[in-house]
């Protein structure tokens, strides 16, 4: 009898890569076991592979599939602080958010909401894998509880814009709802890598307006990012606060395949400092988004969106018990 | 003065190649001039743009970008017959179908429907390049009279099933919905190159049992495509027809840039014997669909369908007076 | 609570692809599920991702990783025979052979024969997607009973060649080893699609002298693969035999992704009529070898991996009760 | 009717990119309007389709077609300034310069200078887009008047060469001829961003002789581009200047799309710093060159290009009454 | 002391591949030795890298480097015919035309003829690897002597049109200037493959009203390769012929790497199996041009460049003592 | 007669670009003669097409090939120190080690001592191409004397980690194995550039424990790399020392090609910058490995991996005569 070791792996750890080379098996997210039961998981990281809010470029519902894949060359042991999330956590594939609506934005965005508070009522943490920057509405509303939470959100664009062709819900509005939703709190909102010409400043001007520290990329480069770093936490305390990481934030030379690239981002390097910077705060739950395989050819956008993906996975770890 | 010779061409003809590179200037389709009056125009080349319909891979909002590009490499006189459509007929560039809703399927289907009804008021014969291929239905609609018209559609699939994830117009069921409406005549419909698994007969099931003469391709490879062609002409006779041409009836060597590639289909050389088959069919107007760039890193597939859409508008420009 | 519907999949049937988008989720072959035990399966599909005996451009370690990707494509009824393998089987995703010693060869045949093994002793029916074509013979060694099998090999090279570089087995070399172990019968194999110039004619003169039917292109082009198909059957009666494609078999145009390409191969369309006409002959299990991601950039070599490894699925499914 | 309002738009302004998808219609510099009168316009994007000139990968031929369809993406307010050129200026795409000698070196630059000598004497901007470099010299001599320009020159190589296998035109010569034919003004001439080993020291040696002021790289690395910056406001001082941007002085991973490309080169995001601060520059024309698309699959270089191009495009803008 | 006998071969053979693996080495054209002296030479090998001549995409200035590195995977003995070219002749990798004006297309012409008429001088029979077609015609002027040759063409297009933009020595040209200067006689020469719609007819009609037997595409799906073959061994005789196989022949499926490319072309099987038809032929010299790998991302067409040259070295080597 | 001037090029300087372009003829490393005889060279430049110790991605074997082929890119004379290696030196291209037995790990790490050490004897130094890491285990041997080397090593990973999958001899261990042969002195050698997470702190522990001085990354981007560079030299002092540089210590933004790719590295200017620190050490030989050409489409790694390695033969070069 064969007992399938391999794919039931013990607790809290995933697979020893020095014993198993990483391109074998079937591609879970971090190699992660997957989980059927929210109660056996601290931390579920899932694919939202939707990408039917875009203002351009589409592609991106089949980054949850690319990053499981890139994901595999992902190990445990953080290099700086040594910490190892999957030996704090219980940290489990926990699928994609399965559909029975696709082509209404509203009615797909209500099925993530569904998906997400299964997971909130279970004291689960989740990280997101996008999909188009619009999933993180739908997501926020199932984290939403009495308070508005703060936000750390990572990207080229504020996406704070308003209708788009008819739609309030595209990919450049999530941000907007929210705050009108009451979903999070502008004051304790600060945007990072925002850069690159618009049509309107419309969505610069509601950030600003609302009270959200915008960052440009201009005060990044002459700041650095570790000043920046500083900042966001200055600015989202000790509250809860949820991140949101557009791979879009990055320069294209760095991550090329998403739907709208800005040239003049952030280097990777800046990307991972930026991260660690958030070391402490209090996240309630984070998305990695707008990675579009089919402009990434080589895979590195996939491979540096599974490696942004770990970094937050080492700061949502810090709450397990 | 500087009076732009190159682009306000004289009427009837492409630039000559002889004289100008094929890689140069802006990129209309099949360099024609582009046309802003539908009266000085006999073939309008339109783009539509839309791929929010498919069930798989997205891409093909780009396919009119790149089969304009790809179409410079065409040039006027046929190899075999001898004809010019440029010389018979005011071919034109007449842009791409203008959106205002974008997120909104059947929103979008009508914006479709109104702009090519301009273009059959104006007595226009068009030529759309897709886009999925749910944007037949919309076409069809905007070309249908008191009579419901004949249907020579090459594909992979019969694109005929009926309601996927909610909806009754993916591209996956736009000829279920033409018969439903009355637009298309089954009896008077031929489909060619019919292949791959299905999860369900239903679609195949629906094509027989309205009467649609369905061609396998195991039924191609055994008779070859010229009795194939003789079965078409003897189906759809001399009333007036409409040729759906989905570029996944070709194999993946030929066609790899498409959002659901069916391996074993016909090889560009049989599409393009089967397509001079149809000479002097009277077709009321045309497509060719589902080219999506990001699947084509060698632009090979926006090339054959620039191929096929040049075919197509020599059987066109029989109808010009 | 989330039950995880969708990966706990009813018994015998894949998703349904007319409700749930195939790019979704975590990718298992054919979106198959996991098998536990082998008691609960009919047929595993099995990877195993060995490339270190290829002689010349490594990758296929890579192959089943990316043959599972392509797979979701894949979907459930098969359009000329309308047979359902998911139906009449409990086919089932059975994992990578897992390695512990990797960088000898001959323990790594020891180790993919010792997991084969477990599989024919639970009278599992083993469908193998490689790796490179090495992997056939400890394959075989797990499927070998008293008698010799027959075997139809469709490759561009007749793989029986001898020592290369101080190994008798590298993946030039697995049928002459096969014969010589006792593992195959000569007289009842069929090597189909061999071309290409060689250095020696070692291999070509061993298969011939062992009574091998070495059917070359230039015989596959002159009498057609359905006279093909037939003088296969002839050859290997209806006893026991193993079916191993090596998709070099194909011609670069439709498979470029593999470690020794050779033009002038069979087109896919040819593949699929041949395979088809292997229908009930006896076969104890199959493998799909030799495709090199790496080398594969659009996928289409996967993807036309994955139609045939489907295919196959289709003839051994008809051995189930 | 059809009036086509897409393509004849307003004047001064391109099209809303937040209700038109940037992925639509025809592909035009920026999205401008294409001009047919020089006097409707302020600033003329031109591309120049000639690679004839390289000494080694050609392939700048098809550099304005595709920084053409990259430049949808860009938009018309600048994030740090918040100028909008469009509303500034008159700027329109002009076209290609069309060659009827595509075969002599000489002539085709004779060529060049004829198109370009018409904007200047219709009083328009050049913003030109090759097209390898040396079609930077004859559209020097267009703008050429009673004294020698200034310089701005970005680029990996100091383009000062002297004869090349038998012409003293090639694009590593340029800025030889310019000074001797009194184009350029070398005490006025800054050349940033040289690197790369070379088999002679000439062209360095002819800069430094004739006053230019060459800043390498190392340089640029050990001061930062702010002070580079202030150091080309020096140079240049007040008077007319022409900017040449050479893509190559991006390192080739921010644009690996060039002929010549050199390792260790200027990121994107020291490339838009160092150009904002050329604001108030007394500029006559510019051109970005060097984007070799065959050698770009991912398209950043066109990216990159159109992104620089809409910088200068701002620098241009400020003179515009 | 090392005396690298691996680049050092005994003469008439390649290195063995059964002992050394393909992708090792310097690449020389089919691993043969290279040549100091013509003497020791029956066959050369000889890259002629110059593309300036084309009138679309350019590139096949890198075809020899790449069909170079791509035929390492050839090895010595033909699959049908068992004959091995590298045991019958000396065959050497002559190294590539050295130019001295790269810039003047008739300069670089006569550079050409200049080198091939020193291995005519020492008897060496030529097997150039393009370089765009211009430069059959140089090659031809180095072989001529009394009477005109014969040709066999294989090709997409006639290339016996006339002047374009300028000059009479496109690579559209070169078999109308042959005729003109009476190298080759056009009732003895074939052109086979062509296809593609065309401007104007003036290629197609020298071809005809000159006498030579132009082969369309549909004659040759009409009738089968095996009696085009029998048709140009009737064409041609058994007098002295040239062989110029163009690799846009091919359909772009097989052989997408090159400057104009043509939708509906040969198999790479059929062209094999034309090229065997060749045998016996009186063959004075070859060539394989306009593989252009900047448009060939996976290799695939130097692969089948490769493959072809191989075959036509085959048939050179008949004529060796 | 044929005298090959192209290929028997003057003693100590490669071809002059500047009348030769660099896509042409055979493609050696920097266009360097090869070598017949040890004693007519100074520095052999040499390719390890080994890749059979990776532990995860293969495809290194490619890199000697695709090095020498971007290698053509480079020219002589350094842009900041002026120097000509080629002037100083007799540099050479010394061929691939020739393998006898291919798939046996520590047989073939026995063959590349062997080679080398043929170069140690005639008192050539060597600068390897590999390959996988594993090569400079067997090439270090081939150096060793009385007393163990310092070393610099550049790269992502540590390289000290013990068994692998039943081997000792992966690329992951080569520098413990050569601690415990007392190849190199841990007090002497220096690792810049460690980062990426790991499943076991062994390796880390193993360099520290040693005497290692091991940067990591986020001390690399706190000091900068000039700061490093003096590291560097302090640790290694003036005594004999290797210099080994896996091209994965670069973010894969700049060399994505390579087995083992981990997000957050180098820079290429960053890379330039430090090698050029370690002018005057006392270096006795050098490698640069893990290019893997399956991994790099567009080439960019191979390019960046030549340019270091020029920049190596520069420091090299210091000590000839």
């Amino acid at each position: 009898m064969h007992d399938d070791k391999e794919r039931e792996r013990p607790d809290r750890r995933p697979p020893d890569a020095m014993s198993a080379p990483r391109y074998m098996d079937i591609a879970t997210f971090m190699r992660a076991p997957t989980v059927r039961d929210w109660s056996e998981c601290d931390i579920a990281i899932v694919g939202v592979p939707y990408d039917g809010a875009v203002t351009n470029r589409p592609g991106a519902r089949h980054g949850p599939r690319e990053v499981r894949n890139a994901s595999s060359m992902m190990r445990a042991i953080h290099p700086t602080t040594r910490t190892n999330p999957f030996e704090r956590c219980r940290v489990r594939d926990g699928g994609d958010v399965p559909f029975r609506r696709l082509y209404e934005l509203e009615a797909v965005h209500a099925e993530i909401t569904e998906f997400f508070a299964d997971l909130v009522r279970a004291e689960v943490v989740p990280l997101a894998v996008g999909g188009d920057h619009s999933i993180t509405l739908p997501i926020l509303r199932a984290l939403a509880s009495e308070a508005p939470m703060g936000l750390v959100h990572i990207d080229a664009h504020t996406d704070t814009w308003d209708e788009f062709m008819g739609s309030r819900y595209s990919h450049g509005a999530p941000f907007r709802r929210a705050v009108e939703e009451g979903l999070i709190d502008p004051r304790r909102t600060v945007q990072v890598g925002i850069r690159g010409a618009q049509n309107s400043t419309e969505g610069w001007d509601y950030s600003e307006a609302t009270g959200m520290r915008v960052i440009f990329m201009d005060e990044v480069t002459r700041v650095g990012v570790e000043s920046v770093g500083a900042e966001v936490r200055r600015v989202v305390g000790s509250e809860p606060v949820y991140l949101s990481f557009d791979i879009d934030s990055l320069d294209p030379a760095f991550a090329p395949g998403t739907g709208t690239p800005e040239v003049g981002g952030l280097t990777s390097r800046e990307a991972l400092t930026l991260l660690r910077a958030f070391e402490g705060l209090h996240f309630l739950g984070a998305d990695v988004v707008e990675v579009a395989p089919p402009f990434d050819p080589g895979g590195s956008t996939a491979l540096v969106a599974a490696t942004v993906a770990y970094e937050i996975l080492c700061l949502l770890a810090q709450a397990c018990p």
